[in-house]
């Protein structure tokens, strides 16, 4: 067994220095990527990492290998961080990390830079302690998770050599909940769009020209009301084809695990829950898609008619969907609107996802069910999906023929991409002992060339 | 005649000054509203004119009497103005007025600022040149007009005696058409109101958390899709209660205005003009009640589940209406649609308004035309009204028993409320002589005390 003998002040420390690079891909500018990428990179100078171009936000690419013929995991995370969004929301500066009673606080933390970070940090445990690793190692950090990967995909293509291996294990994708240990069996995919609705050349005063025009607002309004029933299921004709119907079986088994839909819905905030109709939450959550409007926005709180109104819709697809069709069937829908005078047009943002699956038979997954049993001995290993989404699977199955194994120490319920993202610190000494067990337990199971 | 012989150099210089104080009633401090209302007051020293605490932003009241028993006109104004909104739409910084062309820009320049001073010229010249005013006059400016006069109510009770008069004449509330003469017999009523939907305690991540909580943005959608028919009428229970049938003779007299609907729609930059169906465009705006969503705000553009939603609505009345009615009624619709676990708030704005109106043959409405006519020789002056609100006339009405005459020189195109707010130079001379000849014609046609 390694040894982790550093300390969590230690640790904190150093993962402060991570988050403090505001590496936001949505808006950071080259420079500060650039910068968490080379920290990244530093780090893993013994596996020979570098900084990789990708023509966008560049990647971090590095191997450290056993021995010829030895199996081979390529380990994924992201080093790109969500926007911090209002600033006055947050508690504490969003790339300061904080802490905050047994957690702590900061854009990243949780999503992915923490994460990482356990990996690093077992890395070098192997490197003083046994001097190579288990297995063969290869290592992609990309800097544009979180904008879709639009440029993972090419990357791949051209460095399918040098990335080849038996299995892909992604830092990113988190656990459930933070009681039990659980394993995300695939994740939903992600089509989203922006919806703008322009009206007249500018805000128009409500009384000097109301009832003379169409208001964008409502017709938005009016828009975006039509994609549910009343009852919370999609409207969109073709929304649901080739979502196959769920299975008896699956029905049983996410019946009988252990939820508690009052605590859920208490600790959301709400005094009830809701969705599609015809299935309990954990389905919804898991096994259908979903339509969801992530913001709106349109003049202010006065009296104006607004000249603009504007939308923005992610879909979370599951397997069976097609995300294109999924994208001509909204996009076609709210076009397909009468609109009295305005104009409606949809966007839709780079990187469509189809959703993602792996076998709960597949070696890595039984690699890390020994892993959390170690590490969380006597508690059952749950079987979950992620209902968000890691564009990165589909790329590396289809590019480089690899499943891909969640394997991360992140909780869903730590803020990821909201205001006072957290991560539990105690997630770093457990996260560091699975990894090291999985990773011998992958030395045994998996097949090299 | 009175000379006007400053020109428009010596004008913009002056204008500029009055612009130049943020008296921005939502929010701004009360030194600096204080600063605006005693700008004016100095300018009015030899009426005796001061500054009035109110309760809220004071006002200025003054009075410049020629003679026991003459008629007396209460000349009404406000010094306070709309918010800026985003910075990022001006073209020139908001305070600063800005010559563009034949006009100049700046919040407040149209709407009161500019009317308010021409009024300052206008008694100036009197003064200067003739010693006295034509008529016995007492003036009125508040600090509040832009968030709905809220203590207009309780000034104009405890200063009865002191602002008696036989007719108020507005600076306030804007003509028609820059291209001719009008004068407004009425104005709309307001009631405004902010609806706010709540649901989970943070935004949520739409992937982890999709399907399983009803998302606020899709309820306030609902709500506020809720509130017009696909044709554009409002669908509110209650809302149209009290609002007469337009008699055939005010149908005939708006189809008579010389109305240019593809004109009209161009310059705001729509392709086509809409609205409640079975009126005309100029009925609608002119005799038909509106209810506009002004804005709406949820979430950012990335993928959440908003906790919040939040929308503002404003309604505005035509005679018949009754202002407390509406609000319930649009708040009751609301507050009635199922919510699946999020909470509906509706809370109303301060300052509801009714509807006003003037005859077409009260003295003040001919001296208007009179007035006019001499400015603008040749063209037929038209009777409109105001699509806008001016709380302040229905108070008039109520306390001191009074009519108000709106005469302000201000065109309803120059971006009231909206980024880029401008006045026409060339009012600011035409509205000096029109007030001359105004106040001349009242002295003659009104029956003093």
């Amino acid at each position: 067994m390694l040894s982790f003998s550093d300390g969590d002040e230690a640790y904190l420390a150093e993962l402060a220095e991570y988050v403090a690079i505001p590496s936001v891909s949505r808006d950071a500018d080259p420079a500060t990527m650039r910068r968490a990428a080379t920290w990244l990179a530093d780090q893993l100078g013994f596996a020979k990492a570098r900084v990789e171009a990708t023509g966008g936000h560049p990647a971090v690419i590095g191997e450290w290998l056993r021995a010829p013929g030895a199996p081979t995991a390529l380990i994924y995370g992201h080093y790109d961080v969500q926007p911090t969004g209002d600033l006055s929301e947050w508690d504490s500066p969003p790339f300061q990390l904080t802490r905050v009673a047994d957690t702590v606080r900061a854009r990243g933390v949780s999503d992915d830079k923490g994460p990482v970070y356990i990996v690093l940090k077992v890395m070098k445990a192997f490197l003083a302690q046994e001097g190579v690793p288990p297995l063969n190692l290869k290592f992609l950090f990309e800097g544009e998770e979180e904008i879709g990967s639009p440029h993972l995909d090419g990357l791949l293509a051209s460095h399918a050599e040098a990335l080849s291996a038996d299995v892909v294990i992604s830092a990113d994708g988190a656990m459930w909940r933070p009681d039990e240990p659980s394993l995300s069996l695939g994740s939903k995919g992600l089509v989203s769009m922006t919806v703008t609705v322009n009206g007249a050349a500018e805000d128009l005063h409500s009384g000097r020209y109301g009832g003379t025009v169409a208001n964008p607002a409502h017709v938005l309004a009016a828009i975006l009301a039509s994609l549910h029933d009343s009852r919370g299921a999609v409207t969109v004709p073709g929304f649901y084809d080739g979502v196959p119907a769920l299975p008896a079986t699956r029905r049983r088994e996410i019946a009988a695990v252990k939820f508690d839909e009052r605590a859920y819905a208490d600790g959301l905030g709400v005094s009830e829950l809701a969705g599609e109709p015809g299935y309990s939450t954990l389905e919804r959550l898991w096994e259908r898609p979903t339509l969801e409007v992530n913001g709106f926005e349109a003049g202010g709180k006065y009296t104006v008619i607004p000249h603009l109104a504007r939308a923005h819709i992610s879909c979370r697809l599951v397997a069976g969907q097609v995300p294109t069709g999924v994208l001509a069937a909204v996009s076609g829908f709210i076009q397909a609107r009468p609109t009295m005078g305005v104009t409606v047009s949809v966007i839709p943002d780079p990187g469509l996802v189809p959703a993602y699956s792996i076998s709960v038979d597949h070696p890595a997954v039984r690699a890390a069910r020994e892993a959390l049993n170690a590490v969380y001995p006597g508690e059952a290993v749950l079987f979950a999906k992620i209902g968000g989404s890691v564009p990165a699977t589909t790329l590396f199955e289809e590019r480089l023929g690899l499943k891909t194994l969640f394997f991360s120490f992140s909780t869903s319920d730590e803020r990821l991409h909201a205001p006072n993202e957290f991560l539990r610190i105690k997630r770093l000494g457990e996260g560091m002992r699975a990894w090291e067990v999985l990773l011998r337990e992958l030395a045994m199971r998996l097949v090299g060339e």
